[in-house]
């Protein structure tokens, strides 16, 4: 998917939200155990009840391989339910990945062609062989980790390195020589918003991927005033407040209010942007 | 495997060679593509040549995850075939992953239970956070970036941090609060043997694992003479070098005599030093 098309779906949707597909056979509805595949089977149910009101999800890839085989089979079936079901779904597998370039060529193929996602979450720590082998894919795009969420965040990510700025604006600036607005988005924690406007005085044209809203604590407002550009440019993650909402049989019907819930307050904010 | 397990099997085989099996299907002898499982019978025929002059394999995740789920099963068969014909073998799954917590905790199962390795490379960049619930597995081991091999390492990890340090250095200070000899190794660059010494001032005593000696340049002689501690604390690796030496049927057999070269120049370094 291009910028366009994800700023269309967006202003289509009136939404910005992206929900969180982590999905933890411990906490899934136990009456879906007894389904062959019941890691598919509440993604299916999760998908069909949000997906009008989302633009993307986000797989977290962690949860699947923990299951080794039968969870890489869970996580296909899943990609491949949304691609039929909604092409114009932004995909983004969230697996942190990054290494040399030949092995970074092999993970862009395995996100990219093999399960067809649209972007992947990357760690920057190996500069930029490791993230330019992703941006040679037309139309997909990587999500690079600035100024993560949680509280170790601050161990490297809040270093103050050259010209008195911290590390997370380096990796900005630095990238900014890699991507563009076109193929690389950010991932800014929502509870450090004292940080977003330093993030937006760097990159103010790219998307952010905002991990952070809901569970893990952070304002939509706040998020929105600091963050959404004229195109909108956030994208808002919720995973355990949305999938996680209700554990009987209406999980999904739930999952769908709360998932409508953000859309609505979603709506107002764009509106008031003058975006929709 | 334990840190004496370790160097016992070090001072037993003579060698601290550690292989990579980045096996790509579009390398490996094309007669083996007529095999159901080309990428297994590649790395059964590779481990069988040289499983006497190495103590360590290292496959590396991305090449497997290019083939999705079928993937996942060559990489599953490899890893249980080494765990069966030599169960002290140090099997290192080089995925340089790091999530917050409860993401990190489930890469941890995927690779210390379902697959079954006795370390992953892990990317500090999240901080502890994304480090410690690896280090809560007995005898498991993870092996954090601190300076790579690639060029663009010097992108952020040799950005100048508070204290007049390095970045990479501040990952190893730091690191030094989450875990010990016996659970943390390191990954340090061959070709950056100029820091090596900054490496062995703040961790003497851990171990480190060496990419980059063989097909990316780096030479053994001068990381033993940097790096090398009292019980060794080296895991050198080759990949291409070795498996790629010969593109034959007697592959493996080439792969066997590229292996033993290295173990006889390493047993000499270990001599040397006093440790066999």
């Amino acid at each position: 998917m291009d910028y366009n098309q994800l700023v269309s779906q967006i202003k289509q949707k009136r939404s910005f939200l992206c929900i969180g597909l982590d999905t933890d056979v411990t906490k899934i509805p136990s009456f879906l155990l007894k389904e062959e595949d019941p890691v598919f089977e509440f993604n299916k149910r999760i998908i069909d009840a949000t997906i009008q009101y989302t633009v993307a999800y986000k797989p977290n890839i962690a949860f699947y391989e923990a299951h080794g085989v039968s969870g890489w089979k869970s996580l296909e079936k899943t990609i491949n339910y949304i691609n039929l079901i909604h092409p114009e779904t932004f995909i983004i597998a969230d697996a942190k990945r990054g290494d040399i370039g030949n092995t970074s060529r092999m993970y862009a193929r395995a996100f990219f062609e093999t399960l067809n996602c649209d972007a992947i979450t990357i760690a920057p720590y190996m500069g930029s062989d490791s993230v330019l082998p992703f941006l040679d894919f037309k139309n997909r795009w990587v999500v690079l980790l600035a100024l993560t969420s949680n509280e170790s965040a601050s161990d490297f990510q809040l270093s103050k390195v050259e010209n008195d700025e911290f590390l997370f604006e380096s990796v900005l600036e630095k990238s900014k020589q890699w991507g563009n607005k076109e193929n690389m988005m950010y991932v800014v924690g929502a509870t450090q918003s004292d940080y977003m406007r330093k993030v937006r005085a760097i990159v103010p044209e790219n998307f952010l991927l905002i991990p952070g809203v809901g569970a893990q604590g952070g304002s939509l407002q706040e998020v929105a005033e600091n963050g959404m550009n004229s195109s909108c440019g956030l994208l808002v993650n919720s995973s355990r407040a949305i999938i996680y909402a209700d554990s009987s049989s209406d999980f999904g019907k739930v999952a769908g209010i709360k998932a409508h819930e953000m859309q609505t307050e979603m709506a107002e904010l764009l509106s008031v942007k003058g975006i929709i």
